[in-house]
């Protein structure tokens, strides 16, 4: 099944919403992008498994690098695409086809002599899913150099605004201890679900900071995301565990964001699960500061974390625009503003053709 | 496959042992005890579903009734029956064969002439699962005249001590409501385990009542017993759940108690799942007070609930006594003292034939 490119990119938009591709199931759409990409001039188009990277060779002094996952999450009764007026439903309107499709279009209609930066078209697999699943990971551990860049654009959804850098993110869960014994002699035991009263009380008087780097305030948080304890209806508990989320500044590192949750939680027998570090916003790196100037919108702080924070543990600024509305994602009635499609690529347009 | 209720009470413990009969599987054991009972003078014999009443017509002027459930917990490698020096060892040895052939061998051996007492024994089924089950239960409303008397002594183990009386016990779920967010945008939710600290906190700092009647000291205790919360490991939680359990002393009923748990948790929204009420010891009572005196043991209070509590709520004052150790119930190395077995024999067999 071919893929016509130089449609508009709200047109095309709708094409790739109809190409489905939920995650691990990219396979068929990857080989029409690289089949699409391989059909335009002077790029060098590269494949590891379902991500396709295409990239210029014009010897220009900055790279760009524009990056976008080509799958979604399960479609919910929302695939084909359908349009009402301006707004045009479907599975990955919003997360990321509508990003995908600027890009692609972009590809096709911008003249490699009109470029004032090389660019790097990156479309990869996995980002749905279990972290280690992602293509942009496998991308960054076997071919580094398909990667590198002065500043790296995903095409996530922002609403058209600039987010920059992302918070980090770990996770430990607190493991009470207590000794059971049957409820109705309770005093013999010591009830592990009593003692989470002092965890969740902290948690809930927690005070996080706020924090403003290069123009952007990211705004922490510590919070209980489960708990669970418990052996009988008759027994006193002598287990309970609470997983704790805490997602920092990216001026914390990993290891400085675990010192804080355990100097806050002191005293509780705490086990690291899983963690991101942050990025930075990076938005003082002359080509982001270009970027920011194109768009003519004041940057913000990203929230959650996204895959920029890859492109910048590998040195690389990195920040999150696309026409996507975030708090559509992953939602039945997702869909995408189509005039938001087509100002992300103007803007985009002008960055790429413009001096500096 | 017939019972031998003439021989001693510790070789017909091993007998019934050896009659398997976990809960729901009652019948042959049932059939048993009937062609037994049937098989003795004056007694008139009931029989409903797999329990078996017994009882004398003497025109005594007081009737005990005597109780015991034929039924075990599942067997765990422990039947047949195996005896060591002094103890004998297998599956409802002490919870509670032993009193159950303590209870047939006195129906076999004690001469009517002798007893000052009119007497009533009650074997009954399906004790160890769910209350709807109970076959005392069953009794009590459909053959509630079967089960009238002065004192009742339900044979549960109690190590020989008379245990009076029972607490009360009630269930409530405390639901703590939230609002989903997600975790990198906290603020924008509502962290319903956060708000699970507050009550916690006031369950670990509730100082229960312990309360004197009779003599027997009941000792309450407000439990947290379960608690569940959480969406995802990186959404704030809107719903958390915790189950408490409160065991109360018998000077309150069970509106009562349930009003004190609001009170001590007054802000919360509180369902009632499940609660039994307990039972006063009624030592005051002619007929138990003889028992206490027979045995020469010190009264002491039952903490857990027991089907003692049946009897209370029919207006008969019931005490729990029996060989077995309660500690041992439903253990796999469970296992009965014989000379306990003996002595509940002994006494039993001088109160049944003293005249006070």
């Amino acid at each position: 099944m071919g893929l016509d490119v130089a449609v508009p990119a709200g047109e095309l938009t709708g094409a790739l919403v109809d190409f489905a591709s939920v995650s691990g199931s990219e396979g068929p759409l990857a080989d029409a992008v690289e089949a699409a990409l391989v059909g335009l001039p002077g790029l060098t188009v590269d494949r590891d498994g379902d991500a396709v990277v295409a990239r210029t060779s014009l010897g220009r002094p900055t790279r760009v690098v524009l990056a976008g996952h080509l799958d979604t999450v399960p479609i919910a009764d929302n695939v084909p695409s359908r349009r009402e007026g301006d707004r045009l439903y479907g599975c990955g309107t919003s997360d990321m086809k509508s990003g995908v499709a600027v890009m692609l279009h972009l590809a096709a209609t911008v003249a490699a002599e009109s470029l004032v930066h090389d660019l790097t078209w990156v479309f990869y697999d996995n980002e749905e899913v279990d972290a280690s699943r992602n293509g942009l990971r496998r991308l960054a551990e076997r071919h580094r150099d398909w990667l590198e860049g002065d500043l790296a654009v995903l095409m996530e959804p922002t609403g058209g605004e600039i987010e920059a850098g992302c918070q980090g993110t770990l996770r430990v869960i607190a493991t009470l201890p207590g000794r059971r014994a049957h409820s109705a002699r309770s005093w013999l035991g010591d009830n592990a679900i009593h003692r989470a009263g002092d965890l969740l009380t902290r948690l809930a008087a927690y005070q996080p900071r706020t924090v403003e780097i290069d123009g952007c305030a990211y705004r922490e948080g510590l919070s209980a995301v489960r708990i669970s304890g418990g052996v009988a209806g008759n027994v006193i508990p002598d287990r309970c565990e609470v997983t704790i989320n805490f997602r920092f500044a990216p001026d914390r590192d990993v290891a400085g964001a675990l010192a804080h949750v355990q100097e806050v939680l002191a005293g509780y027998e705490l086990e690291l699960t899983d963690s991101s570090g942050g990025a930075l916003p990076g938005l003082s790196a002359p080509a982001a500061a270009a970027f920011v100037t194109a768009t003519g919108r004041q940057p913000r702080a990203k929230y959650g974390w996204t895959d920029v924070a890859r492109f910048a543990a590998l040195g690389i600024p990195a920040l999150n625009y696309g026409p996507g509305d975030p708090n559509l994602a992953h939602t039945r009635d997702e869909y995408v503003e189509l005039p938001l499609v087509e100002e992300a690529e103007r803007v985009l347009r002008a960055y790429l053709t413009t001096r500096s």
